[in-house]
């Protein structure tokens, strides 16, 4: 039986699916416009790039943009804080794959890396357009950025629990691990000496030395 | 004997001790613009920033500025570059107080610390605004941040030789050092919950994790 029979059978089960599908095209061209966007305001500076510019790009329209972002500010929100949230989602997905807490703490320092790793223009767009942001949203994104301190923490804490490790202040300790993690954006960029790989391994070494697991 | 009469029996000596203080009144009035400038800058942004706004700021004019600058974009990679110069500054005269050098190592990492504690400005400024450096000057900047990886790189190195520290990569550490350092600009600014020693402290501890001191 072909989709389009089922749909026909089922109209219900076609109209549900239609609604399936929906959301997965908005999220493919909401992230086609902020992968532009990202490259635009990377090499032009937030300011200077206008969302003609970014149209054109796209080989679309200004009201194209419009129906998936409310405007410019708008799409740096969403380049602003795409790393904090996929890193909040890796420690999600971790904590559901992982059992101790060693092994949790490891996957999340390794897979934040490699967010970073692949987000290396978002990051440096975040660092150095963060004054652009509209207040409301730049607070939003500090608040992400400090629940994820929070949850490395919680992960530091979980392992000396464990006995794993032996760290005096856990929550002060996740603040330089998310200064490490940050510092890998200066470490590499995409063509750079030092491989992806090769980054992400140190990162993660240097992570875990500060709580003393090697 | 007073100065006057001094350098009216010695109208050479009165030469020279003119020509020393010249040195100190630039300095002195360089220093005040880059203050200035960067409050400046670090409020409104570097592009909205303008020279009329700066002399504004100082009571003074903009040939005044002129006398001390070439333009914006000379002032912009003075501050840009003070944090890194002082910390060189700050190692060449810890060489020569500090004579083991695992010393040398912690009165380094502590200077630098709080260079970067009373530098925060200027150096949110230079992550801000990197990009509006002009080609030569950035490039001038970052050979002295590489300068200054390569010396904390040998202090490292030099404590593994002295048997006091265990690294496999000195070299590779000095640039994860210099990240936790980096760190502390978005740990601390004036009036923040932490202060400024707690965050030196804490800084200096982590970066002598990171090596395997206590």
């Amino acid at each position: 039986m072909t989709k389009s029979s089922a749909a026909a059978k089922n109209p219900a089960g076609y109209e549900s699916s239609l609604r399936e599908i929906k959301p997965g095209v908005v999220a493919y061209k909401r992230a086609r416009i902020l992968a532009e966007a990202s490259a635009l305001f990377y090499e032009k500076g937030y300011e200077s790039a206008t969302l003609e510019m970014l149209a054109d790009r796209l080989s679309a329209t200004k009201p194209f943009l419009y129906t998936y972002f409310k405007g410019k500010s708008a799409i740096l929100s969403a380049i602003c804080e795409a790393g904090v949230k996929e890193s909040l989602a890796a420690l999600d997905r971790i904590e559901e794959i992982e059992r101790r807490p060693i092994d949790k703490l490891k996957a999340s320092l390794r897979e934040v890396a490699e967010i970073i790793v692949a987000r290396h223009e978002y990051l440096v767009i975040y660092q150095r357009e963060m004054m652009n942001l509209d207040r409301a949203d730049a607070q939003r994104i500090l608040r992400l950025r400090h629940e994820f301190d929070l949850r490395i923490g919680k992960l530091i804490d979980d392992c000396v629990q464990d006995g794993a490790v032996t760290v005096a202040n856990a929550a002060g300790m996740s603040i330089w691990i998310g200064g490490l993690l940050s510092w890998i954006i200066h470490c590499y960029r995409p063509g750079s000496k030092r491989s992806a790989e090769m980054v992400v391994d140190q990162a993660v070494a240097a992570c875990l030395r500060l709580i003393a697991v090697d």
